[in-house]
């Protein structure tokens, strides 16, 4: 890989004792940089996607402890290109297909250089104005792409994780009215109380219910159909039944774009069920909302509008560097119930209604993290998002057919949106799952190993599935053929 | 302001309805950033410190959507001279002295900016090598700085709040076991729970207690002595009194650098306490461990050797830009007992040796931190941090020292570290605590009115205070010495 990119110059160290990299330096260094990321936006396919680094090779590489004396920033730049880029799992580049393909587009990672430049730390109004207010209008544009109704208020988060973690924590407080005073070790109301997603709900559900101390137990799998998605009628007899035995529904995750298959629960139907029984609806759209900009792809967040709360995120399939997720919330009055706290040294004289991002959620700081999704939003414009989001879902259904017409293939769920699961099946093998599943497992490590494209697994009715996710803005139709021969290729010899 | 800053240059719009910004335009639109950023940094006291703007100003300038099509990123950039930057707060200025007052140098910058554009996603080991093994080879570096045990293992989250839930978390665990499966409701052993910090302690204390579902009740405020440092023997009584009524001491959170007035816990005495009832010893290092680099304070990290967990944020006093919170831990553990959780889609074929980030933490994703910190202590090396930290504790004494010898100015705490606690005090009021209070808001008002520095607020033993805090790279005497006339002309007035 050596000389491909253009080399660091050398960067004369100019710094004192004390202060900051002087200012010429910080030029000099930036510039270089500029170039060099230019270069790796445009060429990060020239890398291995998957890491081919043995575990500890980095760490062994380096020092056991600090320098004493300040290095020149040339030579720190130096062991980018020697220790961290080969150490480093192509997320950003266009044949990364695993888990779920995201882009840091260059005028996201822009307005990231110049949020860390800014180093905002919005946790009241007064101490940045503009990351409050600025996240405020770009999350009603976003909230207008999506078509979700003005009721619902947003909120930047860093992950999902923690998006779904404050739903969580919005309907703990809304069913049981003082627990953020109180606990729940001594209340009557807190036992039994049950949060129902579906079995392909991600593991973030999980995470949240049992750091909300409710247990790993109050988490309810409900079956899905043959589209993986929430059998209603299963969720309703679960609620019921639990009712019936004296426990408490909490909340339903309904997940329109499933991770594992980007399946769609059927959310009118759970809005439904949950009005029914004044359960919390949290819709899980991390990925999927993003489709839902699309024309003829609104389906995706119908039902939606009836939510309690909402995730989706920026970062996966909106072209905005990690980290990125909104919360959308009907209730944000809870959030602000479950969370606000005013220490005398964070009181401020402005007037009350002035918002302040500390009073809705868990961390007290935050960065300046709206910045980027308002400047890729306004480059790539509403039509450019479209346009974008679109043409990967066109790719995936191109994708799909592939694998449907080609003999020895299979496809092993619907493509709503922009992954296909699938597995090579000879027929020689079909008769032995154990076989199948071990034939595509090492399928997908000689896959990998090839460093032209990654993909992940996942298993599906117990069977072994590869992952195809597209999502990248640089993915083109070239990629995926490209990728596309070589598992054939590849599978010849597994 | 305007002409000050270099002006951005006119970027011809090259891209197209799919594809990311191409990599001509993005050096284009990369170099002037970098040029701009320079400037700014370099300059940034020439901007108002606390915005000025009023609430809803800059909302009120911006569109009520998004573009439909995309504008030309000069265009975007000329918004961030109009409507951005007299919305900022600006935490990256030298006269920032409220808060805490942090610093995104250059090099910590510059490593965010490559971060962004790598966009890693280090949740398993395989998902980014480089950012799990460089996050603990320099987690090593910064253990050895803070003279810590190598029995405490790092993980860096994004903030204190999320590191103090984490060890929170972990206490919980360990002392209930199983709750992760069988949650606090339906418990014995999880009535009465009890946390105890000073009455001093940061409020990310109360929340995570809130949100574990231990409930807001279960935080006990032990008092403090004149130093505003927790009163051990009142801990010990408290912890007493609360085993002898059937309740269960689950954690005590030691600060060492408490928000108002960065007063050191004595955690060997503290120590002796959990030791002696088995409880978890959380120390929250956040803002202090920095200093503990430095020869001469390593008092104030004395006894933290014996603790279960500390916090320590180099976003705050270590030169890395926002956001980068470390916990140590001497039971990671427990830590992957309350959070590991591996669905088929994440379930991996390394070595069982490997790490994987995502089993340490609530939050699946996580952006590369690393990679700043390590380039900070790189580029100022182990010499130029120490002497960094020094010169803030040098300033801070030398401004302790002008308040106590001017007449009709009191100190009202102790300065063990970087952060100024004073009133202006006329003799006329001194028997007058409410006329008191008030002088020295409308002080405060006045001052960050002026836009030239920027101060926060406590109560000390119910008096209104003053804060100077410390700790940016750019900071001079003679910044303090003009904000120090400022603060006597303007009192003046008040």
């Amino acid at each position: 890989m050596a000389g491909v990119v253009p080399p660091f110059p050398d960067i004369p160290r100019t710094v004192g004792p004390l202060g900051d990299m002087p200012a010429d330096e910080f030029r000099t260094a930036g510039h270089a940089l500029v170039e060099w990321i230019a270069d790796y936006l445009q060429h990060a396919e020239r890398y291995p996607v998957l890491a081919q680094v043995a575990p500890g090779e980095i760490a062994r590489s380096l020092p056991g402890q600090a320098p004493e004396h300040g290095e020149a920033f040339g030579d720190i730049l130096a062991d980018i290109d020697r220790v961290i880029v080969p150490g480093l799992t192509h997320w950003n580049s266009p044949t990364f297909f695993a888990y779920f393909s995201i882009c840091a587009s260059g005028p996201g990672v822009l307005a990231d250089f110049l949020s860390s430049a800014f180093n905002q730390q919005a946790m009241l109004w007064r101490t940045s104005p503009a990351a409050t207010e600025l996240e405020a209008v770009t999350l009603g544009w976003l909230r207008q792409l999506m078509g979700l109704p003005d009721a619902f208020e947003g909120v930047i988060y860093d992950t999902a994780s923690i998006s779904t973690l404050h739903a969580l924590a919005a309907a703990r407080e809304r069913a049981l009215r003082g627990v953020r005073r109180t606990g729940l070790a001594d209340r009557d109301d807190a036992r039994g109380l049950r949060v129902y997603c579906s079995d392909q709900a991600h593991s973030s559900v999980d995470k949240a219910v049992i750091l909300l101390g409710l247990g790993h137990e109050a988490v309810v799998k409900v079956a899905t159909d043959d589209a993986f998605r929430m059998d209603v009628g299963a969720l309703a007899a679960a609620i019921a039944d639990d009712r019936a035995a004296g426990r408490h529904p909490l909340a339903v995750i309904a997940t329109t774009g499933t991770t594992s298959t980007t399946s769609v629960d059927p959310v009118p139907a759970i809005a439904d069920v949950c009005e029914r029984h004044d359960v919390w609806l949290h819709v899980d759209a991390a990925y999927g909302g993003a489709a839902a900009i699309v024309p003829g792809m609104e389906w995706i967040l119908a039902g939606a509008d009836r939510a309690d709360s909402l995730v989706v995120n920026p970062h996966k399939w909106m072209l905005t560097p990690f980290d990125l997720s909104v919360l959308f919330c009907r209730h944000m009055d809870l959030l602000r119930e479950a969370f606000s706290l005013v220490p005398e040294y964070l009181t401020t004289s402005e007037a009350p209604e002035v918002r302040n991002l500390m009073d809705t959620g868990v961390q007290l700081g935050r960065r300046f993290r709206a910045l980027k999704l308002w400047f890729v939003l306004r480059y790539f414009g509403a039509e450019g998002m479209r346009s974008r989001i679109a043409e990967h879902l066109r790719l995936a259904r191109l994708f799909a057919g592939w694998v449907d017409e080609t003999p020895g293939y299979e496809r092993l769920a619907p493509v709503p949106m922009s992954v296909v699961c699938f597995r090579v099946c000879p027929p020689s093998l079909h008769d032995d799952p154990a076989a199948l599943d071990a034939l595509n497992e090492r399928l997908l490590q000689a896959l990998n190993a090839t460093g032209k494209i990654f993909l992940s697994h996942t298993r599906l009715r117990g069977a072994y599935a590869l992952r195809v996710a597209i999502g990248h803005a640089r993915t083109t139709e070239a990629h995926l053929a490209a990728a596309w021969r070589l598992i054939q290729d590849t599978a010849l010899g597994a």
